[in-house]
Order: C-alpha cells, then sequence, then structure tokens
C-alpha cells in the first residue's frame, strides 16, 4: 500500500518580499526505504529567517533547487524504520522539509527528543533557536557582568533568549522591536531594564539614553540603520555578533551597509558572524545550560503556533512583518 | 638665554580634505623644565594618517585643540634634561608634536634609540609603522601558511611591511595600489604574488581572478567601496584587519557603509578594529621579529622625506593623494 506525502516546493525565487507566490503544493508516492533510511511524519515545522536565505541563493548552504521541497527543521514521529538507531514512535528532531512525510538518514543529523521534552520546547528553547542565543551569546559577544547587552529582534524567538541569558549573566540589557506591546513583554516579564520601540521611537537617541556607558555587546538579528545606530554608540572593545540581517534579506542585491563600521577602529571593536549549525557538536552543553535557567523560571518564552502544512508560505511571510509573538511554529499533524 | 621654538598649531578643523589652510605657524619661547621633564630637539617627524583623525575629532585620543600644536609622533635629540633616564645627546622616539622643541617627560612614553639604528629606521620599520603592520597581522588577521592575505594601501609604509610579513608567513599575498609603478614594485622588488591598480583595473573582477580559492585576511588600510569587494569574495573564517579607512577620513559624517558586511555571517567572518598603542608594552617582540626579517633581506622598505617643519601640512596632504613611497616623514633639522 503506498502513502501519498503532500509537499510545498519551491515555485520560484523571491525578488523582494517572500509570498505565496513562490511556492507550490504537490503530492507524491512515499519511496520505499533503502537500508539506514527511516521514515518520519511531520508534526511540526520551524519556521526560521535563514529559510528565506536558502530559498535565495547559496549560502553557507546550497540554495534549495526550484521544484524541490523547501528545506525546514521540524519535529515528527518515526513511523517505519531501517535504521537500527530508529525505531517506529520515537520523536526526532531533524531537517523534515515542507511535507508530511520526510525520509531521513543519518546524514541529515536527526536528533531523539527525550521523553518529557514538549515538542515546541524541542524545537524552540531546546531546538536551533535557544542553541543560537545560547553559543552567539556565549561565544562570540562574550559578555561579562556589568556589560551591556542590546539585542534586537528582541521579542523574537532567538533574541528573547539572548537577552534572558545575558540578564542571568549579570548584564544590562535593552532590547529593541516593533510595538509597544513587545517592548512591555520585555521589560515587564522578561526582566530586560530597557526596550525600544523602533517603529514609534528614535532608536539612537533612545540608545544613548538607555546605554549610558556605551554598547558592549550587540547580538544583531536585524541589520540595516539600526546596526549603523548602534556602532555609532559602541563601547571600547565592542563584540557585534551578527546573527541575522532580517532587514535585508528581501534586497540583498542593494542591502545597507552601515558607514559606522568605522568606529570598530578606533574603539577596537569586533563584528562577527556565526551559523548555528557549526556549534552542533557542543548542543549538549548549550541544552543543559540553558535547560538549567528554564528550570529555575529564569528563562520564559512564547510560541505562536500556525495550523496546517499549507500556511507555511504566510508564516514564512509574517516573520519578516514581525507580528507573531516568540518561536514560529507550523503544526503539520496532530501526532 | 631664551630659545625660540618654531610651531604649527590647528587654526581650522578640515571638513574635507586636509590642507595648508587648516594650520598656521607660531613661534614661542621654549619654557624652563620641571623636574622630570627633558627637552628635545625634533629632528623628524612621523606623517600618519592618523593625524587626520586627531585634528577633526575625539577619537582614541582627544582631539588636538585649536590653536594647540599638532599631535604628532618623531625622533629628535635631547638637549636638556632634568630626567634621569634621559641625558643630553640621547635619541629618542616619542610624541613631539609639529614644531622645533618639545618638551617631555615619562607620560608622553619616549623610547630610547638604540645606537647602530638609523632614525628613519626607529619611524619606519621599527617605529609605530612596522609595529602596526606586526601586531595587526599576527595578532588581528592571524595569517596560516597558504592562506590568502590581501592588503590595501600596500605601497604605503604599513600595507608594503604587512605585505612582505606575510609572504616571510607562507602566505599568497596580493596588494592593492594606486599606479602601475607601485603594482610592479609589489610584485617585482617585494615578491607580492599579484598587485591590482585600483586606479585603472576593475578590482573585483582582479580580485575573484588573483584570489581563486577566496581571501582568507584582509589588512584594510583604505575602508569604502574595496573593502566592500573584499567582503564579496571572503572565504570561510576570513578576518578583516581594520587598521584605518584612508579613503573616508576626508568625509566621515558621510562615511561609506560595506553592504556585503552580511556575508560575514554566512561565511563566518570577523571584522575587526585595532589601535596599535595597545601594544605599546609588547613592542620589544615585535621590532625582534621585523629586525630578523630585515637582517635576513625579506623585508625592504622606502622612506621619503619631506625637508623642513613649514612642509608638514602638505607632507600630511600627500599622504591622502597617496604620490609618496613607502614611509613619509619631514626632517625638521639636521642633527
Amino acid at each position: 500500500m503506498s502513502m501519498q506525502n503532500r509537499q510545498i516546493v519551491l515555485r520560484a525565487r523571491p525578488k523582494g518580499p517572500v509570498g505565496r507566490e513562490h511556492f507550490e503544493s504537490k503530492t507524491v508516492q512515499v519511496p520505499e526505504l533503502c537500508d539506514g533510511e527511516f521514515l518520519v511524519r511531520t508534526l511540526y515545522l520551524s519556521i526560521d529567517p535563514t529559510i528565506r536565505g536558502w530559498i535565495d541563493r547559496d549560502t553557507y548552504l546550497p540554495a534549495v533547487e526550484i521544484g524541490a521541497v523547501v528545506r525546514s527543521a521540524g519535529a515528527g514521529v518515526v513511523v517505519k524504520s531501517k535504521n537500527p538507531k530508529f525505531a517506529p514512535g520515537d520523536r526526532v528532531f531533524t531537517m523534515v522539509g515542507w511535507q508530511e512525510y520526510a525520509v531521513v538518514a543519518d546524514k541529515d543529523m536527526p536528533a531523539p527528543i527525550p521523553p518529557g521534552v514538549e515538542l515546541v520546547d524541542a524545537l524552540s528553547v531546546f531546538g536551533v533557536t535557544g542553541m543560537t542565543a545560547y553559543f552567539g551569546l556565549t561565544e562570540i559577544g562574550r559578555p561579562s557582568p556589568g556589560e551591556t547587552v542590546v539585542v534586537s529582534g528582541a521579542a523574537g524567538a532567538t533574541g528573547s533568549i539572548v537577552g534572558q541569558l545575558a540578564k542571568a549573566k549579570g548584564c544590562r540589557v535593552v532590547g529593541i522591536a516593533g510595538s509597544a506591546a513587545k517592548c512591555e513583554w520585555l521589560t515587564k516579564e522578561l526582566g530586560f531594564d530597557a526596550a525600544i520601540n523602533y517603529k514609534a521611537e528614535d532608536v539612537g537617541a533612545r540608545l544613548t539614553a538607555t546605554c549610558p556607558r556605551g554598547i558592549d555587546v550587540y547580538f544583531d538579528n536585524v541589520g540595516g540603520p539600526i546596526l549603523n545606530e548602534v556602532l555609532a554608540r559602541i563601547a571600547l572593545r565592542a563584540r557585534i555578533v551578527l546573527c541575522g540581517a532580517i532587514s535585508q534579506y528581501d534586497n540583498l542585491d542593494n542591502a545597507y551597509g552601515p558607514p559606522n563600521y568605522v568606529n570598530l577602529i578606533s574603539r577596537r571593536g569586533r563584528m562577527e558572524g556565526f551559523i548555528i549549525l557549526d556549534f552542533a557538536p557542543r548542543f549538549m552543553e548549550g541544552v543543559m545550560a540553558v535547560g538549567a535557567l528554564l528550570a529555575e523560571g529564569k528563562i520564559k518564552h512564547k510560541t505562536t503556533v500556525v495550523e496546517g502544512l499549507e500556511s507555511a508560505p504566510d508564516a514564512l511571510r509574517r516573520l519578516f512583518v514581525g507580528d507573531h509573538d516568540g518561536k514560529l511554529l507550523v503544526r503539520v499533524a496532530a501526532s
């Protein structure tokens, strides 16, 4: 008995904002498994900014080809297996792609999700999102207690964890986000020292006011003119963690360059990019660190779940609009 | 008997290219020495791009005040002393300023120039210029043998040493300079693997052709669009050493920002500034390393000497025009 597999494939590369028109649905047969492979029924898709890069051009991974399933991290349950390490019923985190069923092998770096861990947590605080926050902050940003840490996209999945990790380290933390409600969440619920609504406030003036001793660490998720305002106010030996540039992804061919990069010279600053996959061998360390803070109630997080595989393109678009809270997931199946 | 001291002081802060109109001459009396001070007769002034920053705004040092002597490194001979560490006749490297006589104290970090070392060498390969090349390359750039190193301002005092140090480390070295004659000097005399004349050639296309495996280390003296072309072609884990941005100093309020900084993310690159004064406690190490290569004939260097204190403003202007070779010095007195 053959199984149907509904997929969302790439129809066209976006030249500006991403939307439904760049994708199409397709139904194929699930192929027979080869030795070493196992079949996963997708339960959740992780909707991440990096997908915008993957469907646009070669980056740290080759671009998704036209007609191919959209690359995506996600979580699911094993339904059939010819791999001795995974049995039917196991829950697994892997690159499932935007489809109902994924054929997975060891090369896809599948990770079992232990009993007792919610799938939505496995895809957020314990997943790539939380690890990006943890390793980007601790390994690239390297804040010391008392230093001032600024994070953009602060109400997002990664940014909100970054700020709370920095608070736990004893830093002064200022978040930049896109609405008054988000800013209130950051300061009232998450314990940020200050928050700046970049859609309503003068970011430069507010950074000056909220960071009187300059900015020691900037965790940048957005790029663009906000990065430039931060560079104008860096402290000596500041560290700029380049995690993303979500404000620029729709228009990389005419992207914004920050003129204030020259301040890196006189202030002996460092601006450094990273890709979380490089830290995969150390994820255990990150999961333990984040898990301990979570258990102490020092990390709170939000998840927005959207229903149905077909809503994935819209969900990706929403990431760039910013009208969601915390981690954005698509639920493909209930179990 | 009082002594006259001719000085060049700052008249106005340059808003664009620097020129004579921003300076004026003045003659004052040499004051009596206090305990701990000594008097130096200036022999040479070191003409460095950083002076352009000092007379413009507060940078890593406070801006030179209007009416004050222009800050400048230089070398001279001690003529009077109330400091037990320096006696008349001693040759010394310190911040003499643009003047015939300088009153110096320990806080000015004077360094004796040992017998047998030419003053012009003390101010170039063994001076701040050579140390900038050595510490910037080895501590910030950290090239490994076989890596590709690109340097801009390659025929300049610092750039030419950077390239030769990188060659000595076994790197592939590409220089960017402003004339065919300079490029020929780099490849024929200094052993650079390739040189690009940015005034006559397509820098991007030539970088692609001369750096087939991408750029591992970029030692940047110029900033601007050339930095952007390099960022388009960085290899994985590239290191951009921000030493200067001479193309931007005349127009910092409308400086150029490099849009390709986003490549630092996917290629895990690092862009880092430094100020050579931070390495002052380690200069001995740098002098020994450069000295050993000099003795082996692995480092060649050029000096352009201009005569007379009054020519200092013009000499500073020439730095930004680039019509000199190697280190630019002003000879204020013969002995």
